[in-house]
């Protein structure tokens, strides 16, 4: 297996934060988007979207996702489980993560490409040129990661983790998504004790490193 | 269990479909979000972000994803299998619906919802008024749904579903989604020949009219 990495992009980030948790090394190549090699012919053999990151198999088979990366390890490498135990945890990891894509990191995403100078006619990923940015998705995208952030404090008010009792799969999502949107200068609400609480237990394990 | 659905929503109908093919009944309500029932005090308590569909269990866990809700039911409905078979084909299929969710789903839904009249000054989901419509992104939306369009219709000149070999949770996300971007007058480019026959034969599956 290889993984198609970049150490400065999130959602990479969150394949490597997952493979730290499960204790699984895998080797990996950087393709360095801030220099536009996503946009290269090879890498488009390997990833159509030309987004990072991807998951080669040894037969070739390419995973072109990140999440769709971590369901794979978490079937060939199924301990400590990430996307829940059981049927019903399952779709309580699944519904938070997707919760935390929509809201939280999705909406930092749309704050940084439509913001970020170095993303001028490049709104969205994927694409080396052509897409306007639309600043007006700035600010509706602060306001949705704000009240994302005061939804997730009443939960974390009663939870020691985003979709529950143990350390998923929601929680790389969020917490490597509140990094992330340090890039368009996004802080966290101050009343939010419980996401910051969370977020410092989070911060503390190796993985947050990785 | 007890599901809460809107037969005029297009998420309500990713669950429905996938039931259908799974060959599963569950008593259902409608909350008619053309009457704003989902910002009642009643129905937040069972999905504070204020959308449909969600799965009530019986001991009272709610789970408020559309596919949240159909992995649940793939656990305890294995057959068909719906998100792949092996490990392989689970992240294949988790990463086409993925792919599907960003550039066609979500990319469908800025259309509508930025330019649809009923939903003035509610540009998001899930958020009674305060929105503005961005009218911008019906223009990108478009775009980014070409695109996805042009991308499927390779995938879909060597295989006959969008995952490949088999219908997948994918194959529903595209479908009902070509269907719910007809709210903004789109129609799947003229070329896209494989994704026009495709779609006529997913249209003649019992699972279609769910």
């Amino acid at each position: 297996m290889k993984l198609y990495d970049f150490s400065l992009a999130p959602n990479p980030r969150r394949v490597r934060m997952f493979l730290a948790e499960k204790g699984v090394s895998i080797p990996s190549v950087q393709i360095n988007t801030r220099e536009r090699e996503q946009f290269s012919e090879d890498f488009k053999r390997v990833s159509p979207r030309c987004i990072v990151p991807v998951l080669e198999l040894d037969d070739g088979t390419c995973i072109a996702e990140s999440v769709s990366i971590c369901r794979y390890i978490e079937e060939i490498h199924p301990e400590p489980k990430l996307f829940g135990r059981d049927a019903k945890e399952k779709a309580i990891v699944d519904m938070w993560n997707r919760h935390a894509e929509t809201d939280c990191y999705g909406a930092a995403a749309e704050m940084v490409r439509n913001g970020a100078p170095m993303f001028s006619d490049r709104g969205l990923p994927g694409q080396p040129s052509g897409v306007p940015q639309i600043p007006e998705l700035v600010e509706r995208g602060r306001r949705t990661v704000d009240r994302f952030m005061r939804y997730l404090d009443q939960q974390l008010a009663n939870n020691p983790f985003v979709a529950g009792d143990v350390f998923s799969m929601a929680d790389i999502t969020v917490f490597i998504t509140i990094d992330f949107s340090q890039r368009a200068n996004y802080q966290v609400p101050a009343d939010c004790k419980n996401v910051q609480r969370w977020r410092d237990e989070v911060a503390s394990r190796p993985s947050a490193s990785a």
